[in-house]
């Protein structure tokens, strides 16, 4: 595999990263994840737009953002993709010595950037997946798509090792998101789903739902999903770049109504292909 | 400067680290730091049970502690450092592709370790220090000394950018510790700190502390500092393996009593010093 670290495209295991690196000792960096369709980066601008606020937020200064499209083309052209493909992009704040917690504003990032091929999610998204309730332990600026992984990995580690396909997270009564979705309910033909804030990740798939239900006359609200009120919802969906829209028919293992996706769901997903196409 | 990965002693330039080891992309790993005093590792017991229940708090597999002491002194020697030392040891989970949150238990561990000769902190310890205050935004697990530290970064990168030494953190009402440090504070010639939770670390010299004032028919009472009422103590100091006992002596631009260090600070610095004397 071909990957790119800063300005080289390399086989994978001629890439280097310092011990020093600042990723690697402080978790110090961002990352996003798009994919293509029909062999087109989707939604690139919403996902810079998106890289450029995590940077911002971390002060962590960057600016060849316009290369980066170049660079994921050229991933995928190098590594002989011929399929939609997954791509990967993340920043670190670079190299420093000695270990402090603070840094020096005059370090150089260091930017990676790999692609893979798209895994077949046919199954999960047409029959549905089971999910895991698991207390959110993550730090309170979950709008940042920080590198501190950490506790994502330890809910969804739990949640794939007990049969399920993610864990869905919940602070107080309150369901922020899945350790790597986003998360949607359905009551009464409304859907639902956690406010942004500094709890949650602005996703992208989630932002286009908030226009296709706008547009079709579906209503959508902002508000917190309730844990001691989970079952009294109709349907579930999680949502995220390669999750598309993923219906949930088993939380935890308890069925979701008759165990299928349910119609609301149904229809999202038709309204998400039918944008792709346009897109 | 040499340093040890994965059995082997190398120049760190030499030291390459996959960009899919999970440390970098996810901060799935735990680490340690430890000081020398008369070029003797302090408390290496006390720091390798800490590094065993991080690594067991996120179910990695690590069983090499007993090569962790000779693996340190020779990286000294080849050093030639002729003075006391700090040491950092850092375990990730190990290199996985594809990229997933979860992983395999079968991947082969990442082992990092390298040596500083100690700076001279005499000023900090004789004069005192500056803190800020700042909102504790870090997971709930800080129980566990993971590399997931961006919050940590921000906040110590901050408070030293406003020309303070180190960020004490709140949740709420209540001081958690400081971003590297335990935060300490004296009221009515009683020592009070956070008491062990989820939310603070464990640290070795507070666990000293807590003996030292045992022996010393001194009273330490584990309770929250409140943020609402911290001009009304008498005294502050922040503890740490290379923090040592560092008194406060001033909160954001409020000066903390006279400006100097505090008689019981003073006294558990005498104390702290008799003890590592004695090992």
């Amino acid at each position: 595999m071909i990957a790119f670290y800063n300005g080289e495209f390399l086989p994978i295991e001629k890439i280097s990263i310092s011990p020093f690196d600042r990723g690697f000792l402080f978790a110090d960096g961002v990352y996003e994840a798009l994919r293509t369709y029909n062999k087109k980066l989707f939604m690139l601008q919403k996902h810079l737009e998106r890289l450029k606020y995590s940077l911002e937020q971390i002060n962590l200064n960057f600016s060849e953002f316009n290369q980066l499209e170049n660079i994921i083309y050229r991933c995928a052209e190098l590594n002989s993709l011929d399929t939609d493909f997954s791509t990967y992009i993340q920043i670190t704040r670079g190299v420093s010595f000695p270990r402090t917690h603070y840094y020096s504003n005059q370090i150089k990032p260091n930017l990676f950037v790999f692609v893979s091929p798209l895994k077949n999610r046919g199954r999960e998204i047409n029959e549905g997946v089971s999910v895991t309730l698991e207390q959110d332990v993550r730090w309170s600026r979950c709008d940042i798509k920080s590198i501190a992984l950490l506790p994502n990995v330890l809910a969804n580690h739990k949640a794939i090792s007990e049969g399920h396909y993610e864990a869905v997270l919940f602070r107080d009564n309150f369901i922020t998101e899945g350790s790597h979705t986003n998360f949607f309910a359905v009551k009464n033909d409304s859907i639902i789903t956690a406010p942004l804030s500094n709890y949650i990740l602005n996703g992208v798939t989630r932002s286009i739902i908030f226009n296709l239900c706008e547009e079709n006359n579906i209503q959508i609200i902002e508000e917190y999903i309730l844990l001691d009120e989970i079952f009294t919802y109709d349907e579930f969906f999680l949502t995220g770049t390669t999750t598309e829209i993923t219906p949930v028919v088993k939380i935890g293992n308890r069925m979701v109504g008759d165990g299928k996706p349910g119609k609301l769901t149904r229809k999202i997903q038709k309204l998400f292909y039918e944008f792709v196409r346009k897109h």
